[in-house]
């Protein structure tokens, strides 16, 4: 056993607590070193009354490494614990600071966790793990309004620049209401609708105030009411890391500089304030000089971001933030921050913006989840770029679900685009089908999947501002094939729990690596998820299910696994067939097929 | 390379701001894998005119790992890193989630340290670091007002009981500050000192009541003030994560069960409160019936204690607190904890009691430090048990100082034995040999020492009650000689800075492994410290000294190492000499010898 590769440390994403009973324990080993694993457990305190070997199963793997988890309910809430590594006849006993060939005497060095207390335990919103999300961009959705349009609004559908103005507002958003409940959507989320200079709104001037050519706080009302009516959510964009240009207290203290009693309301070097070569004399995101990092550290400053916080939760009944720039911001304030909104609404969803490994924000006192762009990095690397074959994309993916709890792996933000990215049908060189696959992927994920407004109907675009363009409402310029696939996807992934949460096995599918192929197991549901990726048709041995159906007697057995398996949903003709005494399933090029248990009962 | 063994996450001890301008990078890889590393850095936002690569040090080898490090000081207090590996020709690339053949062209794919808000950045008092604790357990300390005595006091010095009383109390201890400070301290920790029903006082009755058999709040106040007159602070023991049996809410639940207003204030699962076979009820300290555990979520509760904690600080002036079985109280409570200890005083030293490996509370939102108890049982287990060679110690005590940030391993508190262990000269079976060659190491090593009470007069003691005896004041009961050694090894600590805060480097001494050597380094400074747990004599190979008097000329070139080297402190007469042309240093057995540099300048 190659003891270098195997880890394990307390807490994180190694040992934490699932809910008030139950405790997770992973241990990460080199892959394919180790034939079983055990925890041993037990009480602290009475250790020879209560200790056992509780067995581990082997749950995720990449590359380098197997994840070994188990899960284990401790009478009095706390447990002792070192794990038994086996390879065969040989095995290790694992304590908290070294390895032995036999089993240690005394238990007092083993690893603890000393007890679960309700209050540190990591809750997620259940709801979010049911959702189905989508981005709106308001300014560039749709145009309700004409009478709070900017002055020198351009006509819808123009070519979108840095500065340029469409007229998109909430009203135009309440008028399509209909449109995202007909696709499915069960949550919205909205880049800043708070007044500011500019079209995306990321330079805050007031934090109270919706900007006046999106609506007002009533508008904002009656749309969110109108979402609730619907059974639809709506989260919000908290630019907290930094102000605009705009913002009185940064107005009051480009004027009045060190007079000013707002000057510690910001990071400022030295007064008066200026952009040398490009570097402003006060701390901003990136260099930009109109948009003045916050000192989130001032109590004034706390008071008056967290009462926004709350505000716009009392006073609109909005269902969570999503957090723009969040790792810049100290992790103190995220703390009150969680504490406060939690206190309003215990089921608002916190969602940061870090394109990072989030470990530090993921322990259940700041964050529910993160924009989950490892995942979105992973699948177009396999599916666009082509940089990842099928092996490669599933081990990105089972490494990056062995670094969170598992409470917040389930509700992960899964996009495949942004504003702050090329469109998902450029990024696939406006190739329809893998568009396609990669939203196949997505959808039969855990986590929650956001679409990206007007991804459903074809809209494509570069880079920002190209990837900002307006929502197409006029038929003609409506990909509706590609609408009516998102829509069939929704409604599947509503029709399959083990979509949303069941676990994944990744398959072995050989060759070229262009066919990935995992299924999702939620108790005695199976769903099978096969993508092709190459362009051209390409086989996957199908095979024989063990789960429900057949425990059940309703496959004969030996069950014929075309027997077992139906298509829930495939592009193109999808044949579950016999080939050279094999059972297959033939895709087309570029094709995918999901597919269910032959018979629901 | 190993590329299973290259370890590195976010934050933790693997990336933390020292200070608000100074990272630290850590690296962990394949014990002698690599000839070089580097961190590649640069600022996210302007990495091409940043970018640099920037060398890591190995600063820490255990057992199977290297361990590199590097400072860094972002220009703009964030920074996006990889890393470059080496083994002389071979290289490899490190991202976030792989590894690399060719250096990466686009950086997006690094890691990322967001941001350094001074809020997050981890501070231990700094006073800590130079300090020489003390600890007293009241009840046995000594006994200065035979008014307070408890209605069964037995004669001091008798056998101690779990449940006897002797006299102790806080005059006693003014009594005999003299002692302390000849001896050095500049610390002291008393176990609990609040009412309760106990010797111990583990049990609390009253968190704002001096036990009346100790005294009161101002004989506190005075013991306190005339500490603080000599330089030395204090530091008192928080039972927080239990009350007593005798407690008032827990009486009065008791009394009234389910209609007692306090009924929330503890984890009660059924009424009336029972005890069936040895398990309460109700969740306690262990199965203990009489330490109920206090529910630390309920706010009345929070309150309660967290005003306990400034009220001591505020009304006696304490320098910090103890935290009794830490760990078992939830996160959130330790971070409030911290919060408004420190508004009150800043360099107040909050400590921990955590027996095991203590990450997660040593991020710089909850401790300072922990009771280091680890490093008890390497420096045991090499010193009076012989399960670890010298080589073994040297990695047990790195694998130590590779868990957390440095901030963190500078105030950790050193202890050997305690109130909760059998007594140092017990563990060494009586040993007074191997009990110094302990302490040399607790002394010349960095974080805080801590003496027991009576251990600088040879006392002992097994496991509890036995190790909690009456200190020993008539003269011939007080082993001087020890006194004098322990007096002796405070003066050399106080004496060099490098000691305290300089950097631990260990020498191969080869042999049986039962010759231990290490150098402190600070700045220019050199200790050099050579312990031999030997029963016969050995000899260690002098290295020649690199450090400043080299440098500045003061040792001939090619020098003599016994001319740049002198001995501080040493059993026995310590020789530098000429040994078939090699220099060196003869350890009688048993020995230890404390070197430094030969001038002082």
């Amino acid at each position: 056993m190659l003891l270098e590769a195997v880890y394990h440390r307390p807490k994180m994403n190694w040992a934490y607590a699932y809910d008030d009973y139950t405790l997770h324990l992973r241990l990460r080993a080199k892959k394919g070193d180790m034939t079983e694993v055990h925890a041993w457990v037990g009480d602290k305190y009475a250790w020879d009354q209560t200790e056992e070997l509780v067995p581990m199963k082997l749950v995720l793997s990449d590359k380098r490494f197997d994840y070994w988890e188990c899960e284990v309910q401790p009478p009095f809430r706390r447990l002792k614990y070192g794990f038994l590594l086996q390879n065969g006849h040989e095995s290790v006993w694992m304590t908290e600071n070294d390895f032995h060939d036999e089993r240690p005497g005394k238990p007092d060095r083993l690893f603890d966790f000393p007890f679960i207390n309700p209050v540190d335990v990591f809750r997620t919103p259940a709801w979010v793990r049911d959702a189905v999300f989508y981005q709106i961009f308001p300014e560039r959705f749709a145009n309700g309004d004409p009478n709070n349009d900017p002055e020198d609004v351009q006509p819808w559908g123009g070519k979108p620049e840095a500065d340029n103005y469409f007229g998109g507002d909430l009203q135009g958003v309440i008028d399509h209401l209909d449109h995202l409940s007909e696709l499915g959507i069960t949550a919205i989320y909205f880049t800043p609708v708070f007044a500011a200079a500019t079209n995306h709104k990321y330079d805050t001037e007031d934090y109270r105030k919706i900007d006046p050519h999106f609506g007002d706080g009533e508008k904002l009302k009656e749309l969110v009411q109108l979402c609730h009516d619907r059974g639809i959510r709506v989260l919000l964009d908290a630019v907290f890391n930094h102000a605009g240009r705009t913002f009185a207290p940064f107005v009051d203290v480009l004027e009045k500089g060190e007079q000013s009693k707002y000057k510690n309301w910001f990071h400022i070097h030295e007064f008066p304030l200026t952009d040398k070569d490009g570097r402003p004399n006060y701390d901003t995101f990136s260099f930009e000089p109109h948009m003045p990092k916050l000192n989130t550290e001032n109590p004034e400053v706390k008071e008056y971001l967290l009462g926004t916080a709350e505000y716009w939760i009392r006073e609109i009944g909005i269902d969570g933030w999503r957090l723009d720039i969040a790792n810049e911001v100290d992790h103190h304030f995220w703390r009150e921050f969680r504490s406060r909104v939690k206190a309003i609404n215990p089921d608002a969803y916190i969602l940061g913006e870090i394109w990072h490994e989030a470990s530090p924000w993921l322990q259940g006192d700041q964050f529910d989840a993160v924009m989950n762009y490892p995942f979105t990095d992973a699948v177009l690397d396999f599916v666009a770029r082509g940089t990842l074959n099928a092996s490669e994309l599933a081990n990105a993916i089972q490494m990056q679900l062995s670094r969170y709890p598992r409470q917040a792996s389930e509700v992960l933000f899964n996009l495949l685009d942004s504003h702050d990215t090329p469109r998902l049908l450029t990024l696939c060189e406006g190739s329809k089908d893998k568009m396609k696959l990669a939203a196949v992927i997505q959808f039969t994920y855990s986590g929650t999947p956001c679409i990206y407004y007007g991804d459903e109907y074809g809209l494509d675009g570069g880079a920002d501002p190209d990837c900002r363009k307006c929502m197409p409402w006029e038929p003609e310029q409506q990909d509706q094939e590609l609408f009516a696939f998102y829509k069939t996807l929704i409604a599947l992934r509503k029709a399959h729990p083990a979509l949303r949460t069941g676990s994944i096995h990744f398959k072995e599918t050989g060759g070229e690596g262009t066919l990935l192929a995992y299924e999702r197991r939620l108790n005695r549901d199976r769903v099978l998820v096969l993508i092709n990726k190459a362009d051209q048709a390409q086989a996957f041995q199908l095979p024989k299910r063990t789960g429900r159906s057949l425990e059940a007697g309703k496959c004969s057995a030996p069950p014929s696994a075309a027997a077992c398996w139906r298509t829930l949903f495939a592009s193109g003709s999808v044949q579950l067939q016999e080939e050279n005494g094999q059972e297959m399933v033939r895709l087309p090029a570029f094709g995918f097929a999901v597919l269910g248990p032959a018979k629901e009962d």
